[in-house]
């Protein structure tokens, strides 16, 4: 095999209990990427389509992790990429996640596979590093594993898949406002109440153990975030009415996507979804916002290959 | 029925990984206590053998968590409290979340059951708070459900009771130095770094995981605690080396119990926390410090009615 392309997932992270620790894809959009083995030993990007993202292999993601992984492996070949960008970068649905994610998943099938999924995750965390202040996993880990992915430990890396209840849905909204992770995270707080803090553990064990019992009531009590969503959502226009249109309708939860500025929120069956679709984008077209939305059946399907 | 005689455990909380929202009972230590309706309508103390608690009912937490439960329910008599303390205040193994479940569940046996559980919890909680500065139920929590028990929240109450892996042994040493509750909670910040919740909230995660996938292994790299031990660490006698001893010997976990000064260890198996136990109890005899060890099975079961 000397090309493969490849669909690499959004994902959604930080899932209101989970803060740099959980995310899960949706699989309604993410990028798509053509690489090709070159007989010269470098990295180069030939073309770049939707987002327009770097060139320079020395600042686009996907070459970033894949430098990294090949000065691991030192294979005989180079390669060379064609992005197609569908997810628009600072969206905070995982687009530097997800083609960090892509990039590292083509060159280890180009390779005949000789890595791992958790030795995937690092090398693609190390194309993530640049888009961020820190080094985080919790977008890459569910783009390449799929399903309910939490992050148990950075160093050493583990992360542990959950299991994803079969009739869980997510609705998607990304208004197009660029909020960079380095700034979201800037505006966090170094410190944290203790009781705050108790709450948030207390929330995010409730949440696993509701996803083991298939609790779907008690997903939707575990659905809460003391700790981030007070400092983000002043960022994001519109976004306590989208949220109270969300819990009207009877959604589990609903939260901010990783840093912002996207909102999802879970539901129980893809009516729910489709509903709070329909009635937040009657919302935003008010907002002079541009934006865009999705609805996703939560999928255990991480990046994969592409039919040419 | 006149008279109940019961049992009830004392209890590990905290846990390491769970501050304020995990419990489990140990059944080789508890509170005995015999109640006896009388015909008027009041409370009182008629007999405390063991450690010294007050007579008056309203200063000791099993009479006042007794008081809050006869004024909602309004029964047509009175109770008679004989009181075997076998618990010390104050030593971390939930004492008086012990003599709270005591009462409440006798009473309630002794109405013929008007209350289910989680009001037992509530009206237990009542009587603990007079030994604590704030309410707090993974003592009695465990004490009156058994198992291994979360605290989702406290208001309003919502307790989960959380798979126990059949194999779980725990060791506890309670070194006999008073730690009040209210101090080693003053001794706490109120505010902890944002790193050190999100590592919590994880290890919190992957502990429940761990649970129900009983995966004794990664139970062991989930007892982690990055915000408690500390701090109370310091007011305990040889904590490091007992520590040091117990993960030596392969306990999944070492950590304070509750508010300390009592230390517990689980392990994979009763031989390990035996072994763990003859090496502290040779250690702690240089100490100076006059203590207590128990081993015991991480039980399902609760306060329970003993044969007269």
């Amino acid at each position: 095999m000397n090309q493969i392309k490849v669909f690499s997932p959004a994902t959604i992270s930080n899932v209101a209990c989970g803060f740099d620790v959980l995310g899960f894809p949706i699989y309604s959009i993410g990028d798509e990427m053509i690489v090709k083995k070159t007989k010269k030993k470098s990295l180069i990007i030939t073309d770049i389509t939707g987002y327009s993202v770097p060139y320079d292999i020395n600042k686009n993601v996907s070459t970033i992790a894949a430098k990294a992984m090949i000065e691991s492996l030192n294979p005989n070949c180079g390669f060379d990429f064609k992005i197609n960008k569908k997810i628009i970068p600072g969206s905070g649905i995982g687009s530097s996640g997800s083609s960090a994610a892509a990039s590292v998943y083509a060159i280890n099938k180009l390779l005949d596979s000789p890595l791992n999924e958790n030795e995937l995750i690092s090398f693609a965390m190390r194309g993530e590093v640049v888009s961020s202040i820190s080094e985080h996993a919790d977008n890459v880990s569910p783009a390449i594993l799929g399903g309910i992915v939490m992050i148990k430990s950075l160093s050493p890396l583990e992360v542990i898949k959950l299991p994803t209840p079969k009739d869980l849905y997510c609705f998607v909204i990304n208004p197009k406002i660029e909020i960079k992770t380095s700034f979201s995270r800037k505006i966090l707080p170094n410190k944290v109440k203790l009781k705050d803090t108790t709450k948030q553990v207390s929330t995010f064990g409730s949440f696993i153990h509701a996803l083991h019992t298939e609790d779907y009531e008690l997903i939707g009590r575990s659905l809460n975030d003391y700790l981030i969503e007070k400092h983000r959502k002043k960022l994001i226009p519109l976004y306590d009415e989208v949220k109270s249109i969300a819990i009207k309708q009877g959604a589990l939860g609903c939260s901010i996507s990783g840093s912002g500025p996207s909102i999802f929120a879970l539901t129980k069956g893809v009516e729910k979804a489709n509903e709070i679709n329909r009635l937040v984008t009657e919302l935003y077209k008010t907002s002079g916002n541009d934006f865009s939305t999705y609805v996703s059946k939560i999928s255990e399907k991480g990046v994969s290959t592409m039919s040419n």
